[in-house]
């Protein structure tokens, strides 16, 4: 890879999410050169994905150009490319484009979806993790509805309008919710020639709660949200496969469904050189001290998601969600300045700013350290709250007309099949 | 295809673009059954096309969703299929989703690329008259961008950053300028490690002017515009060739191009059963008199691009534009509405409302019946026009705030490679 040396300490970041980028920002302006490495050009706001595979928005506007944010800082190089291995010997990275060698390395490429090795439903569900995959099951769940149109086959049609989610955490409980309001607002307009009240929504959780990272109010008003919503919600049930046409679990329970959305899990995207067992433990993160450092090397981090660090507190990690990627992107920063400066480094220290997820229109659940509320007020916290954390001025006024016109008009327009998806991948 | 028969008489309209929709909308509420097919799901604003390959704007605002636009209309259904074959002796529609008869026809199914029969041309150049077509030209744009800066051989970084436009119509001059325009905001701030004054932007333009459809005083001044923003216009020269590295032409001139967008001619988009020589005229067009009929029919129709109507003033039928194809809906609609009430069509009378195009920035040209001006305020009426026609209270609000943004910031956020190009079609 062609970039230049210079007397700057060479920091590689893996990664464009809120890890890598925080970090990347802290880096701003500093003497270091910084080359980050992404398989996309852009950043992802994932908690807004489940709205682009809704119809609600468009995918350009919950994604930001990586070269933007980066545009301001000199010593700073962006390049595409995907990782393909770590050599901690000669301190490379080799990537589709070249290799790389680096006095800082900075692991903070995120996680992917956890099918628990079960290929048959990693063939045939759909995950939701970056933008292509949440465009895909936007076209996937209206080719479903227009095939319904046109099947005489009465349990073929219940099936394309039968939707599983398989996971009650934030993710499945949004995607939830927007269907449910597109079952009431919109389908019955957009297919008065067919009775859309047969479209179904399950969310099929195996434990005894949904949401269950949050607090016990929350998790049951999130519950009452979605009954109401008419969604149906199975606890304590285990999917075992699907094969395309059949959710079979762990109970009777067995679900004839075309559109299964696996929101059950995810691991950490760990990559070659350092996935060995002495560096990676449960969910398939690489264990960090609290200083971020892989185990073995002074010069080797890992943040965000792909990191796992144990402490006291946090004996299984942090939370794999955005705020601990951010905070240990922004305290990576300032510890690297200080090794440079031949400080000692702090120790992460995390600040839990608290959960939230919106069911639909007027109903969100919001826990904060000390103020835990539910309904209307806490839906207009956590718009507020994501329009913030937004990147981009575009992006914010963008989100923000299509939340308001979609909230006014009970509408989301986006319903557009631009890639189909079944007649290019499935049959 | 089970659609109730009733006693309306059934009009199946194919194509859901300018004229499809303007006829629909035309009949809604009438005593006929409007049958509408589309292989897309939604109605596309085609003039705005560049934008979207451009990053400007996001592809969701361009589009509507034809069954909204639908969707308070009662004996309307639409339906996601691909037609096959027109069977006129039986008077069926053959479908990939089974067949349909209908009492009355309307082919509109616009118009594709006109590649000459050249099919390493066809081959190895972008066409962009769909969105997922624009959207592999952005991404392809970018990728070229991502490699330049990977490759040390300097023949190759220049072939991937020379943009070759075959055609000045409307479509290659507005395309031209977006890329001038980026070449000159974006990106010496996103490739500041590269020397981005090499990009060059070509127009190829068989003819001795661009924009020929307007007036001298308009495609002067477009040159103008387009030289002082660094456009490289060749007149007079015809494209021979492109096999994936070099343009030929009939001249000595040739280009080194990775990207090369043939904006150069469009065709009817016939289909089976009327694309036999009787039927179809200069352009690959289907000949129809004033009512827009086929020839030896009377309830065979066809509107917009498809249609070539020869009349006296306009001997080889008119542009293939939105105008005519609006106004051709609209006449054709009160026109079949006369022919069920049994009274006498009327032929059809084109007003021509002008033509305009924009080159970039507070540069534009108008061409009026009475007025022709250029600059800033064409700029204007440019955008404001397009915001008025484009459907959708939400894509005006959306594309309002883009423009808005990007006029204010010099900036093109939508530069995502959501769907790589290269990787995916092409070495």
């Amino acid at each position: 890879m062609n970039i230049p040396r210079t007397s700057f300490p060479r920091v590689v970041i893996i990664g464009g999410g809120f890890a890598g980028v925080a970090l990347a920002k802290k880096l701003s302006k500093q003497e270091v050169q910084v080359v980050l490495l992404d398989k996309h050009n852009y950043h992802t706001f994932q908690p807004l994905l489940y709205q682009v595979s809704t119809g609600g928005l468009e995918p350009d506007s919950i994604a930001y150009p990586i070269r933007k944010i980066l545009k301001d800082f000199p010593n700073f190089y962006f390049r595409l490319a995907s990782v393909e291995e770590i050599d901690t010997t000669t301190n490379q990275v080799k990537t589709n484009i070249g290799d790389l060698k680096f006095d800082y390395l900075v692991v903070a490429s995120g996680s992917t979806t956890n099918f628990f090795g079960n290929s048959e439903i990693e063939k045939h569900s759909m995950a939701m993790k970056t933008i292509p995959q949440s465009l895909n099951l936007r076209s996937l769940i209206l080719e479903n509805f227009e095939d319904a149109l046109l099947t005489s086959d009465l349990n073929e049609r219940n099936a394309l309008m039968n939707f599983v989610i398989v996971g009650g955490g934030p993710t499945g409980v949004e995607l939830a919710g927007a269907l449910a309001e597109i079952k009431k607002g919109i389908l019955p307009k957009d297919y008065p020639d067919l009775d859309t009240r047969l479209a179904q929504i399950h969310i099929i959780q195996s434990g005894n709660c949904i949401l269950k990272g949050m607090s016990a109010n929350a998790s049951q008003k999130a519950e009452d949200f979605l009954e109401k919503l008419g969604v149906n919600i199975w606890k304590n049930v285990r999917v075992t496969n699907y094969d395309g046409k059949t959710v079979t679990t762990n109970t009777d329970l067995t679900f004839q469904a075309a559109t299964v959305v696996w929101a059950a899990g995810v691991k950490g995207a760990t990559i070659k050189g350092l996935d060995a067992e002495d560096f990676v433990t449960r969910g398939n993160r690489i264990e960090v001290n609290e200083f971020s450092q892989v185990k073995g090397f002074e010069h080797i981090f890992a943040i965000g998601d792909i990191a796992a660090m144990v402490t006291k507190n946090h004996p299984e990690g942090f939370p794999m969600m955005a705020q601990p990627a951010i905070q240990q992107g922004d305290q990576l920063g300032d510890n690297l300045l200080r090794i440079i400066e031949e400080k000692p480094m702090q120790p992460f220290e995390y600040t839990d700013k608290g959960a939230m997820a919106t069911i639909g229109r007027n109903k969100a659940v919001v826990d904060l350290k000390y103020w835990k509320f539910q309904g209307v007020f806490a839906w207009f916290v956590w718009m507020f709250v994501h329009l913030f954390f937004l990147i981009g001025f575009r992006n914010r006024m963008v989100v923000f007309v299509n939340w308001v016109y979609n909230y006014v008009r009970f509408d989301r327009e986006a319903r557009l099949i631009i890639r189909p998806f079944k007649s290019n991948h499935k049959v």
